[in-house]
């Protein structure tokens, strides 16, 4: 790792990852990339952070940092209807990085952007004193039709893709393979998020937790939620995971890093948009609806409302691996 | 600090930032922004990380730090010949951090968006055990005519914006103010750079020092160059820091951080590109030309060659503050 100076360092990790793409007219290499956007569409963009320590720790493979550290950013541009186009990526690294720790993150990195048919046009690495990335996205949407958290309107049903909970139970020591994959390599749900947008009022991805993130669309909607305990969708491997629990709930309310998307669909097409979901492998589960206001409750079977024992994530309070906030 | 929430630190360092702008459709707020790109213009972008301790030091004003994080950015724009248009900030900070540091550096990195005219589109804040931010700058350029490093060919005329090596200088205890201002306040040539784009052949800015940038242009034009240090151009805190020294060019070769311009032009138009330089109020010195190959040789006077102690910097050496390398 000393012999190696920071160009060598920077080809070493941007290598594997693909360079060119959709209007890349000069990728990695120059001052600044040279980009020429679709033209009949408009550009969504979104930087994440992921921290040694905070966003992963040594149970991570080199491999599942470079993958989620672009997946994360992924699932922003999902949440948009986005088509990802391009990622920049700034690398920070101790001196005592390895050379194959170092290439295994850019392998992961690229397999990432290959899956999801990116491009990666800018890298930057520096020194620093614990292993960071910072990486930023860029994605295409048809003009004027992005899909934000802000148009979930009073009657529209919510649904969530896949299961929720199982990254955070994927921390936990000992955790089932399953649980411990959807931690390390989430999907971003890019498919579903161009699909169903068109049919969607609002979205949001589960970054910090369904009753927090949802919290962020009702926010934005001016629109209150009402979540029905029995209706969310729960994985077998989090339902043995939970057995037995004072609160077996808790971690699909609050969990985070899910990088599943909420989704505010009228209710007439809800069977349309299971559909579709269906057609890119993807279940769509309805488990509430909005409502005029009063914040985000959830109710069991009875009716009674759940209170959670936190809402959500919070990097700077907690200190397991955990996603950060995002504004963009 | 401890009272203040993720969501609220993001407002807290991003309030003071230009939010609205052109091409704005969404702002911070959302899980992505959404930027309509100018239609007859290509994209640049660019990404790079400051970090504590590398790039910057506890004699950096948290304004400085603002500052300087954007401006390195811009610098890159600068030398494609872009107009900045969105930038996207990743904070990383420790605990410990005083809400009135990060509300400084907010500051200073919204008067560098004011005084460049671009808007804060995206931001991240995130824990970690030190503070460093990467920032992500887009910019427009006329379609196809970016400016880049590899178009430079023997026989043009090389020439650099400003003054060299005061950067390097305003790290030693005790500089003059004027040189440490270079040091923590850089300004990027972005008027210049545009000004000048349709006349050059060629462009890179000076962030890892004069010989080294300028091994980058050389390579990716397959060129080689002969720089004249009796013209090199030096400010006057800078010729009497350097008195008596051993070796007195060397903070002008290789010290880094200068963010000037050096630029291959072809011979016939560096009278009017010079004019256009005095226009947006920048001095362009002639300091050499571009040959048919063999590198980056400096010469005195007498035509000897000069021998520099290092070619310029790495970050992963050095343990001054420094600037990283970038491939875009």
């Amino acid at each position: 790792m000393d012999r190696l100076t920071e160009f060598e360092l920077i080809d070493l990790f941007t290598r594997p990852a693909p360079r060119e793409g959709e209007g890349v007219l000069v990728g990695i290499g120059d001052d600044a990339a040279v980009l020429r956007p679709p033209r009949s569409e408009d550009l969504a963009m979104t930087v994440d952070a992921v921290v040694e320590g905070v966003h992963f720790d040594r149970r991570f493979s080199a491999f599942d940092i470079g993958w989620k550290s672009l997946a994360v950013n992924l699932s922003d541009l999902a949440a948009m209807g986005a088509r990802p186009l391009w990622a920049l990526c700034a690398l920070a690294t101790p001196r005592a990085e390895t050379r194959a720790r170092l290439t295994g993150i850019g392998r992961g990195l690229a397999a990432c952007a290959l899956a999801h048919g990116l491009a990666v046009v800018g890298g930057n690495v520096t020194r620093a004193s614990e292993l960071s990335r910072a990486i930023t996205a860029v994605g295409a949407v048809p003009k004027g039709r992005a899909l934000g958290r802000g148009g979930a309107r009073p009657g529209d049903a919510l649904l969530v893709s896949g299961t929720l909970g199982d990254a955070a139970l994927g921390l936990r020591p000992g955790a089932a393979a399953p649980l411990r994959r959807r931690q390390r390599r989430p999907t971003p749900r890019l498919a579903l998020g161009q699909a169903i947008a068109p049919l969607a009022h609002a979205a949001v991805d589960v970054s910090d937790g369904l009753l927090q993130d949802l919290g962020h669309l009702c926010r934005a909607s001016a629109v209150g939620a009402v979540v029905r305990l029995a209706q969310l969708p729960l994985s077998r491997a989090y339902r043995r995971a939970v057995d037995g629990a004072a609160d077996p709930l808790e971690a699909a309310l609050t969990g985070g890093e899910d990088y599943e998307l909420v989704l505010a669909i009228p209710r007439r097409r809800v069977r349309a948009a299971r559909a579709l979901a269906a057609g890119v492998g993807v279940a769509l589960t309805p488990i509430g609806e909005v409502i005029r206001s009063g914040g985000v409750t959830a109710v069991d079977a009875a009716g009674r409302p759940y209170r959670p024992r936190r809402e959500g994530h919070d990097h700077l309070r907690v200190t397991g691996p955990r996603e950060g906030a995002r504004h963009a």
